[in-house]
């Protein structure tokens, strides 16, 4: 069946009756090919009807916006990207979320939780304004429900005609959190489905009258849902609610759908439950191991940072009892789940609300605790000003551990930790230090605890696995005699490049810089005159480690310094190694900038 | 009466009926002392009788978080700061807002809105973790309800034991928005108060019967609210909820805050009404006026900044239909009460969610319009990750108008706009713009409009009235035949030190550096060898516009750059020009730096 719908216009030609063999093929097609590529599978698997469902009732040029957007393979199979689907993640391919580059099927980029309302709100004014008659559609899971900016776009959505549908699966990446989206969808998935199931089995098996009482009472129950439902969270909002609808019943979804697009003019909310892992048993009993999957090559037992944050958190708990930690719906990701077995009372999970993390940090530290907020670098972008006025400002001891620095590979544009080292190193009061080994990462975690500041210790998904100390100082991994040039870089991935790039020339010092602020003045001090200075590292130039290497020797004009970096671009999907190679990062380039160097000398 | 209490343990001393005295002195201090110190006038009188309630009511020992902390003068006065109060926001003098450092009374820095609750929520659980049992107090302003930093502490706020206290005064800067937060107070001031006090005054006409009667309905009404009232918005975070209670009666704040701290066990949500301004007329008729007044000797009816932008934009408007402009709850301060009155339905007050803001922009720009976003430097460091990942990924045509940049004098350390220049070059597609003369400022909104990417205009409170004309190169402002030195300067008040600091001193070329990002390579590439360059900006040196000119001049070793700015530091309160001055970046800091680097030619 998918093979004969190529575009959205042949799905419009099917009867609706045809759409559960289109879904189904469309979920084998998405368990073969996301199982070789790596990606977002389970979301996936639980929004197959709700995506052909939605193109099969709108129109092309209706805009849907897929909120974090890691649900949307589905559409972009639908859209004219299904034979090229395997490309997936991969460098040249498709993106893993929505791209507008990629396709006019996309209407927004998206990659962070929490934007499709504000954008769809943006998108809706912009059509009243410019006296289009567009519908707007905003696809938004029960995870984003916990963040703030989800609420001020609701607390704005009053008098714009839009669709929001609330995809609930019970659960954002590790379990939801919070009471009022608790409150917000009392009716779970379970109980629901089950007792829907019961009536219909049983009504079916009444001969000649069954079948008619059955419709009979589906009609009244659309009827219902359409017209008398409400729900306490959305009446908060003014908003009009339609729901619990079962999102993984098509027929449902299309008649819903279509009496939505035809009639309401108002600010709609359609709250629906889906199965996160729909018809792949695997995910559906473990959903969070199957949110994201890796490629078939990758080997998943491997040590990682995670691993190595998790085993150190417990012991320094064990060890002081003011240690806490902190996460946003990442508990698993950051390493935090064994802490949270084993410190149930010392553990906060606040859900996607990395602001909150941050401020609520900050009072945990006023109060006398040492936290550990552990985010990923790509989200704790939305904590800038929290990092900067509620722990900065009053230097209060906070610890934060920044997984996903650097190039994250798959995940592509929205989701590289490439500005951290800049944001974070222009706030006064913060210290800023960057482990290449595991060994280095789990010193930093202890040596943390002794400071009167906060602490953002930052690092990359895997390190190396050699033993090196953290005194503080920075780190030579690779002594010369006599130095004529200095490669100062920054995380594993910049030091393995250095190391790999220098084998075989004589006179070229490798430092593992363990501190990007504050700089180890003493090393710089020792670097004489005439020597060449190179700088490394996974993070844009401006505002980057390098700049301020290079705003150290302001005065020494006869140190030459060079910063290799990222040049104020967006880094696109591809692997890691592929990311460091198109950025001029890899062994090559250095050898090249290191030969260049010495031939100018 | 307020000479009596000079402490918190005087205060407790008084029987309640004296309170009604001390209220009065308070806010005739106030209303004497603000109006020559400058602050914030209305909130602060509003909050009389709350914060000598919570005094009275409440120990030294638990904590009191002020939410943005402007309406944290009664505070002052009454923990041991009312003898100095006419230091008030003046270097070496008291904060404006709550300040650790100033006084232990203090148990939270705040300054942006939304941060109380969460902080509030990390003091509780910081006190049962160390088995302490303080109380936890979180004043916060109905503004503050918009903010989605609050929505995420209150869903996670279930169970811990603290007090929030919702002060409502139907406005948070400009007129209130949203929904929810609509929803959430549908009881206002003026209705509620008229009625009771009607019913008052015709109780206590009765003659024997009136008073007891009247008392006996009071206590009916206390004991019902106690235990009965509810209220949707707060029922959803699963709080605690008592109001609505007159918050400008002492004695009814003093009943119910006794009886919430000897009885109350789980969170809880104190709704209390107060009127902003209370007491001087002025204020109570235009709050948003006297929300912060001016210290005497200012004269408040001069050009600024917000006059050329709203002028600007109104003539941008009338030309372009595409021109729409955001602001979050700042309509006045940036500007934009002319626009919003001209063009209502272009015009967008989103309350204070900086963060919907900017991702709603996005989408406005990517439905095809161009969103002028106006707020102030500061504020909108909440919403880094939107300009980076909502508008500058996709390079959406969005315009930022950032006012209140650089120095801010008075308001100090939470207030300052000295990172905007770092957060905002790091941004790939991002331009960054900096006009130091109101014709700048309009050319530039301008010529922003046939920009394909986001545009940021960063600028101070006042500019320069000199004309010049803005051609997307710099400024020459001096020239010099010979050049020695060449002195780029960001913005009025470093163009203004610079000119001044080299008025005898020949061969210096000053230039207004109209764009930050990109620099002026045109300009750039003119400086020949031997030429010495002082960069000057009221930015923190990292990531500033200093060290991306010493990055361009990396290859050029024969040139010397030196960066002028903020080192490093949060900058306290004082004047601007002191602010200026104690961080070296005066006329007579910048001249010893041109003499010695003559010197060392």
């Amino acid at each position: 069946m998918l093979e004969t719908v190529k575009s959205i216009s042949d799905l419009k030609k099917l009867d609706v009756k045809q759409l559960p063999e289109l879904c189904a093929d469309i979920r084998a097609k998405l368990i073969d090919e996301v199982a070789v590529s790596g990606g977002h599978l389970a979301s996936n698997l639980g929004a197959v009807e709700l995506t052909v469902a939605l193109h099969y009732v709108f129109d092309e040029r209706d805009k849907i916006v897929w909120d974090v957007g890691h649900q949307s393979y589905v559409h972009k199979i639908l859209t004219g990207r299904g034979e090229n689907f395997s490309s997936l993640r991969q460098k040249g391919g498709l993106s893993g979320f929505p791209d507008c580059e990629e396709s006019e099927s996309d209407s927004f980029n998206t990659g962070h939780a929490g934007t499709a309302i504000s954008v769809g709100l943006g998108l809706t004014k912009a059509r009243d304004a410019l006296r289009d008659d567009y519908n707007v559609i905003s696809v938004v899971g029960d995870g984003s429900m916990t963040c703030g900016l989800t609420y001020e776009a609701l607390n704005n959505a009053q008098a714009s005609k839009m669709l929001i549908i609330l995809n609930d699966n019970n659960m954002s990446i590790s379990d939801n959190v919070g009471s009022a989206t608790l409150n917000m969808s009392k009716l779970r998935v379970g109980r629901y489905d089950r007792n829907k199931e019961k009536l219909k089995r049983s009504l079916l098996r009444i001969p000649l009258l069954g079948k008619p009482t059955y419709r009979f009472l589906r009609w009244c129950k659309r009827r219902a849902k359409l017209r008398y439902v409400r729900n306490s969270y959305f009446d908060m909002f003014n908003l009009k609610y339609i729901g619990i609808i079962d999102g993984n019943e098509i027929k449902d979804l299309v008649y819903y759908l279509t009496r939505i697009k035809n009639n309401v003019t108002k600010p709609t909310v359609l709250h629906i439950v889906t199965k996160k892992g729909k018809g792949y048993f695997p995910a559906e009993n473990d959903p969070e191991s199957y949110h994201s999957v890796s490629g078939a090559a990758v080997n998943v037992d491997s040590m990682d940072s995670s691993v190595a944050v998790g085993d150190t958190l417990v012991k320094l708990a064990s060890e002081c009892k003011d240690v806490v930690a902190i996460t946003a719906a990442m508990s698993k990701g950051t390493g935090l789940d064994g802490f949270k077995l084993r410190y149930a009372d010392r553990f906060f999970d606040v859900g996607i609300a990395e602001e909150h993390a941050v401020t609520f940090a900050g009072g945990l530290a006023k109060g006398g605790l040492h936290p550990f907020v552990a985010i990923y670098s790509t989200f704790l972008q939305r904590a800038y000003d929290e990092i900067l006025h509620d722990v900065a400002l009053q230097s209060l001891p906070v610890t934060f551990l920044i997984d996903r620095a650097g190039f994250v590979g798959a995940d592509g544009k929205t989701h590289q930790g490439l500005f951290d080292l800049s944001y974070l190193s222009q706030i006064p009061n913060m210290k800023v230090w960057t482990p290449s080994t595991y060994s280095e990462l789990s010193q930093m975690m202890s040596a943390s605890l002794s400071q009167s500041c906060p602490v953002a210790i930052r690092y990359s998904k895997t390190l190396s696995e050699d033993s090196r100390e953290f005194t503080g100082s920075w780190n030579i991994i690779r002594q010369a005699e006599e130095r004529r040039i200095v490669l100062l870089a920054v995380g594993s991935k910049m030091t393995e490049a250095a190391q790999a790039a220098v084998e075989n020339i004589d006179g070229v010092e490798v430092v593992d810089v363990t501190t990007v602020k504050p700089l180890d003045g003493h090393y710089l001090d020792s670097i004489g005159n005439g020597v060449g200075v190179i700088t490394l590292e996974e993070n844009v130039l401006s505002g980057g480690f390098g700049q301020s290497v290079m705003a150290y020797f302001a005065d020494k004009t006869a140190v030459t310094v060079k910063n290799m970096g990222v040049d104020d671009v967006f880094v696109a999907h591809a692997t890691v190694d592929e990311q460091i190679r198109a950025n001029g990062l890899d062994a090559e380039s250095v050898k090249a900038v290191v030969n260049d160097m010495l031939k100018n000398r």
